[in-house]
């Protein structure tokens, strides 16, 4: 017996050593997740080595999705349409929970200490609160506007002071969670804000929320730091002036870019971009562009804003200088750009082109493509810095 | 042997899976580092679970010191007094190289592309370049200047588009540092911006540049927008007004807040703090506090500046509401108040409490003290967040 005892020690401990090198080792600092719209997965990316490191599948309907971050990196939770909440594993590169949780969603926050995820619904309209680790349900909030009937949520967000902000469609209200007892959210409603708020935003200090409305014209805006002063209207050139338009043409709030002086977000049925003084909210200037803009993405660290378009320019980004508002350049990367993300002090962009099955990736300053990546019909691009960002 | 083989496979594959249970595997994104400044180490803080991981030893002189990070989170690169730059790997908990560069250091940066670490050196006066993977030089920048002799350099950040910035103390100039073939640097050369800038800051958003003179009042301020224009003198009420000061006793640039709308900045020898607008760069206010500032932390996505003080007072903290220009809070948490440093959202603060031999945490909202960690003498704390901003 001893003649075989020692070699199977020797074999245990060589075991150990082969599990130890650790082969999943790494930071989440540089990482990021594309949606793939169409197969309802996902591709974890590194933006260091620009690579894609996995695909996981398993994610439902991503026809329309978007994803936040724990505060460790690790983790993205996926909000999908079909109600669905998966959290994935950036280093197993698999799914570490999934629940549906909703009837259809697409839009969700995370708590500043990472302890609670929050879903917007549509249907059955209201925000319910998960734990972050476990995806157990902590809280139900059910959005009955003060017309007694259920609206769908849209545009939540975190907010500082343990609170979560969100607007009701159908009732026209915002309403303020603070969550300290996540059981027990304590709830402020404001009333009469505007009219079909459709989506929301926080300027990037934390300080606005502001709901783009679509049944009249102008944003509703909160001042974070001062409740009691309510809503007012800003941003009143903003709006479809009384043009027919469906609601879902109405551009994503996400996709306007705050600065910290000014804010640029799209006109809205005409070939514009707006620029506001992020102080007073009112409009200082217009740039005529290519196409209806859908995201308006400001560069990190940069004098540049970077436009995409929507169908039949969505084949077109242009990048505008801010201090001198002039088109610096125009790409044609391909057909189907839908979305664009900087990294995090803004090096890179990386495009994700839907017609076209990839990824492309730039360097801002030469406009030169620096990289490209395989992809099942990409939307969204979301980099693990959003961990750490107010309202992403 | 048959009867020996079987169990020796179930051993080796028992080996692997108890290797393979990863215990280092984590996200990157809520870690930190703490100095601890007499005795040449660092601790790896967890800002989730607010633990300490780990102790590493080894890292020479601290007594002043700072560190950057590497873009993937996972890197803290720590610049010593005694010229020691020490690369820690937060996962294993060690040190991955160190190396000593020069004669007496104390800052450095990192690129944003995260393949590139500099550091300023007082001896001799100048930039070194090194690779951030392995540490091996790639560029040698002396800092001489228009008169001839090294200057110490002071005041390295990095900048957009692939570039370091740093002043010369001595000769009174600020160069740019365009990277973009890292053995070749293309220096741009400021001269007679100033009298002895002692130390320098890039904004948040990657805009300016600011060197605080000691041998004149005011700042040099330079827009990385626009070098052409050259350098400019602003906030001429920030300085000695020929008060007799040593230089070391003159504030750091790091612990000015740019909010975005406003700077928050130390008066120099005076109790106060000076209130200035980002856009003129002119004083629009000053706050009575309660003794000579050190650091003015702005709190992420809050309406509030945080102040530490100089001996005697460095005991106290205070707490100033922007909007009213009101203290709301006087805390004395203990004796050597060195640091403070804010989580990514804001929703925790850390202090180093040099005298004490520990860290406390508070919850910015409340002002209650959440928890507290043993440490040794510490000063500098450093969370990963910095990774991905620029400037840090």
């Amino acid at each position: 017996m001893m003649r075989a005892r020692i070699p199977a020690l020797l074999l245990l401990a060589l075991g150990v050593l082969v599990g130890c090198a650790n082969t999943n080792l790494r930071g989440t600092g540089d990482l990021g997740v594309v949606i793939e719209r169409a197969t309802g997965s996902v591709q974890i990316l590194d933006t260091t080595h620009r690579t894609s490191l996995a695909k996981v599948d398993g994610l439902g309907d991503l026809s329309h999705a978007s994803i936040s971050y724990s505060r460790d990196a690790r983790y993205a939770y996926v909000f999908g349409r079909d109600g669905g909440l998966t959290k994935v594993d950036l280093l197993t590169q698999r799914i570490d929970r999934r629940i549906i949780q909703g009837g259809n969603s697409i839009g969700g926050a995370i708590s500043a200490d990472g302890k609670l995820v929050a879903v917007a619904n549509y249907e059955p309209g209201g925000v319910k609160v998960f734990d972050a680790d476990t995806l157990s349900l902590v809280a139900d909030i059910p959005a009955i506007g003060s017309d007694g009937k259920h609206s769908k949520v849209v545009g939540l967000v975190d907010a500082p002071g343990h609170r979560f902000v969100f607007s009701l469609y159908d009732a026209g209200e915002i309403w303020v969670a603070d969550m300290r007892d996540p059981s027990q959210p304590v709830l402020r409603k404001l009333t009469g804000i505007g009219k079909e708020p459709y989506d929301g935003m926080i300027t990037s200090d934390g300080r606005h929320y502001a709901a783009g409305l679509f049944g009249e014209d102008g944003v509703a805006l909160l001042d974070l730091w001062d409740l009691d002063a309510g809503v007012r209207r800003a941003l009143v050139e903003f709006g479809r002036h009384g043009e027919k338009l469906p609601v879902y043409k109405m551009p994503h709030l996400e996709g306007w870019a705050t600065t910290g002086s000014q804010i640029v977000l799209p006109a809205v049925g005409k070939h514009e971009v707006i620029i506001a003084d992020q102080n007073s909210w009112k409009e200082v200037a217009r740039i005529p562009v290519a196409g209806q803009v859908v995201f308006a993405v400001a560069r990190p660290g940069g004098r540049e804003v970077w436009l995409n378009f929507a169908f039949p320019h969505n084949d077109t980004v242009q990048v505008v200088d801010l201090p001198s508002r002039r088109i610096v350049q125009t790409l044609t990367p391909g057909k189907g750009v839908l979305h664009l993300e900087f990294s995090p002090r803004g090096e890179q962009v990386w495009l994700s082109l839907r017609d076209e099955n990839r990824i492309d990736i730039y360097d801002p300053d030469s406009f030169a493509r620096i990289g490209t990546l395989p992809a099942e019909s990409p939307s969204g691009i979301f980099f693990t810095v959003r961990a750490h960002r107010i309202g992403l």
